[in-house]
């Protein structure tokens, strides 16, 4: 079982920090209108909001470097959190900035996941 | 019912970090045979060996320093999604470690909390 949860999280690890490092815009099919994110202290609530956020965010080009992909199952049926470290590095920028963010993935109807939870924090100092 | 569960979120990480600071064996009267702690890529079940996990580390005294607390509901019935930066300070160690940690908390029969997902990464660079 927990293999199965360990290649779920790494998939979509890798399929998120894709999207947003290649068209932002279509992380909106990640979320549903029941998803939170918190975004440097700020809650957003539901698919547009977020999806706007996201979009909206000050900068263009950007590309993640995955650290560590931690994961374990939640108690919510068939749901997995995934906790990711990493670097972000911003077009033009010359230093990059370290972030840890945690998923809360649950399984849709359809088989495949939707975020429910999503907490981001740049890791200053 | 948002106010309700950041006092929860705050009220919980100034408890655990403070057990943790003055007595590591305590903190297992906050997990359960159900828990999961995954520390620096460890995965460890159960409160037993969870305690055993956090009363064996090599380092005696520490004092940690809390820079954010990020907590959201959680879909699981009454259960809190909490999400801490901060750093870590080990007796007669120059510099301090910092690290990023979540918990997913389970509502008691009791009426209280425990940690169901544990999940704790030293923030290197």
């Amino acid at each position: 079982m927990e293999e199965q949860v360990e290649k779920v999280a790494k998939a979509f690890v890798e399929h998120y920090y894709n999207i947003f490092d290649t068209n932002r815009s279509f992380l909106s099919s990640l979320y549903q209108p029941s998803s939170i994110l918190t975004f440097e202290g700020q809650n957003i609530h539901g698919v547009d909001e977020i999806a706007r956020k996201l979009t909206q965010l000050p900068f263009d080009q950007c590309k993640h470097l995955i650290t560590t992909v931690d994961c374990q199952p939640s108690p919510f049926d068939g749901g997995i959190l995934v906790f990711v470290c990493g670097s972000v590095h911003l077009l033009g920028e010359e230093h990059q900035l370290r972030f840890s963010q945690m998923f809360h993935l649950i399984p849709t109807l359809q088989g495949s996941f939707f975020v429910q939870n999503d907490i981001f924090r740049l890791n200053y100092g």
